[in-house]
């Protein structure tokens, strides 16, 4: 493309919570990932041509969709009289746990940031990006965003004031995600939460919590590993999940540092110290899904310090 | 003393629960502390030979005494005949919130230790300090004997199995402990604690905290400043103790980066970049409380990264 007011930028799929993190914590994956396309134009119109890899679900109305209406946002938070044309190419599940809608959020910001030549810092992105998470699901969190937007490990320490702190992502470091063919929305994923837990559960959490932080710092494997329980998420949500106790089993089995729900599900994750045990087991979840007659597709990465990428201009 | 049965060991106060920390984590002050005289018998018999500067409130049975219970522990547990004399010197008040019975009991079990040719490591040792604790308030919490006994800054990450992780002490940090003279058992500040939180209120209470592991790891105060909030126990606990609010705005007034209850209390707690700033805090909040009639005492001290400290033998 030489058209230089026209931008294609591709953002990550996301694993947020992490176990002891609910709520706080997320992180970067290589792939998979949206690309959104955006042409700038002088009409002052939002026009989202085209949407592709959605299997028709999304919305089509630029102002519901959310790559166009963060778009929208962010043309109005500078006053401008721009128009765009958006192309939102969706390279992930839809309602997986993957952080579908902050990939095509994300990109589409960046996309715009980057042809109106940067007039918005990270931090102002990343509140645009929330504001589409309102939109795709009901509440404005940052634990899918953040990650997509900075990359690598991110923690949400504060959301008034927002508060991000980048982790050292220990190395080395391998992700599998394995996403079944099941449909748990959002929403009633987190309605299954319940509104107060025990003090005891919560200590044990925030004591799990900060291990995982120290473990992140001083590249403690181990450490990171005892640390990554769920004595909050999982026990309410994992029952949703088809076999999700044969996955943990297997996982474990093949010595999986953490084993959890990514995300508020249906999509599984676990973390490993090299690429062929994380391959293997995804291979025999994979397997084991298949022959209990559920679809299913897994992806192995690292954890994706880079963020956003821009494929070309 | 040229006896080499005979050793005398100082054991530090200790700041417990930091706000975001609670139940989790406690560093060791330099001063206050307990020391404790023993000397090795052969007779097979415990003997609590005399207890200074606890105006005759401890027990005097050894069964019953914290310093005594915890040799006999560790009689008990190396299988020994051995018999022991003890001396307890209460450096610093009881039931304060600054961990006066872990001080007596690590006091007592490093001297005994020693003086048996450590037959026991450290975290064998901490097993029983948690019984002392058990003896003395009724539950083996850790938050106070841990950093007592390995110095420095602790998180308590797990209970079953024990797990210590001694945190890096950010540097300069100076802290200030306030003593009010009025008495708040511990058993009834724990009373006070709800059995459930919400789980919003959880979250953000592990989010500091992971927020404060972090700038432990980086040595950011600010960031360490901004996460010690305690959004669980202040709440409850800093209604019985008198004039909390006003010292802790004298507090934030004077540049703390974080005030907070020391364990569960009376004792408040301030942490600062330097030692100036902690003086002229400590001497207004002293000054303060004696003008409303309120007797109280007051430490300033670093992070004591050295633990319980030999006096002689």
């Amino acid at each position: 493309m030489t058209n230089i007011n026209k931008i294609s930028v591709f953002a990550p799929a996301t694993v947020s919570n992490l176990n002891c993190g609910f709520d706080v914590l997320g992180f970067a994956l290589d792939a998979p990932g949206d690309t959104v396309d955006i042409e700038l134009t002088n009409s002052g119109r939002l026009e989202l041509v085209a949407i592709t890899g959605d299997g028709g679900l999304l919305p089509v109305e630029p102002e519901r969709n959310t790559a166009t209406a963060v778009v929208r946002m962010f043309f109005d938070r500078l006053g401008t009289h721009h128009g765009a044309r958006v192309w939102l190419h969706k390279g992930m599940p839809l309602n997986s746990g993957l952080g579908s809608s902050a990939a095509s959020a994300v990109a589409a910001l960046v996309a715009v940031n980057n042809l109106t030549g940067h007039p918005m810092r990270k931090e102002e992105l990343l509140l645009l990006a929330m504001e589409g998470e309102r939109l795709a699901c009901g509440s404005a969190h940052a634990d899918n965003v953040a990650p997509c937007l900075y990359g690598g490990l991110v923690l949400i320490r504060s959301y008034d004031p927002l508060e991000v702190i980048q982790l050292p992502v220990p190395e080395p470091l391998y992700s599998m995600v394995v996403h079944p063919h099941v449909h748990i929305p959002t929403r009633e994923a987190r309605a299954a939460l319940p509104a107060e837990i025990p003090l005891k559960t919560a200590i044990s959490q925030w004591a799990n919590l900060a291990g995982f932080v120290s473990a992140c710092y001083t590249n403690d494997k181990a450490l990171l590993g005892r640390s990554m329980t769920d004595l909050v998420a999982e026990p309410v949500r994992s029952p949703r999940i088809p076999f999700f106790d044969a996955m943990k089993a297997e996982a474990l089995n093949k010595d999986a540092l953490a084993f959890g729900i990514s995300g508020s599900g249906p999509t599984v994750f676990a973390l490993f110290e090299n690429k062929p045990q994380a391959e293997q087991c995804a291979m025999a979840i994979n397997k084991f899904l298949l022959k209990n007659n559920l679809n299913n597709e897994y992806y192995i990465s690292r954890v994706n310090e880079q963020g956003p990428k821009i494929l070309n201009q």
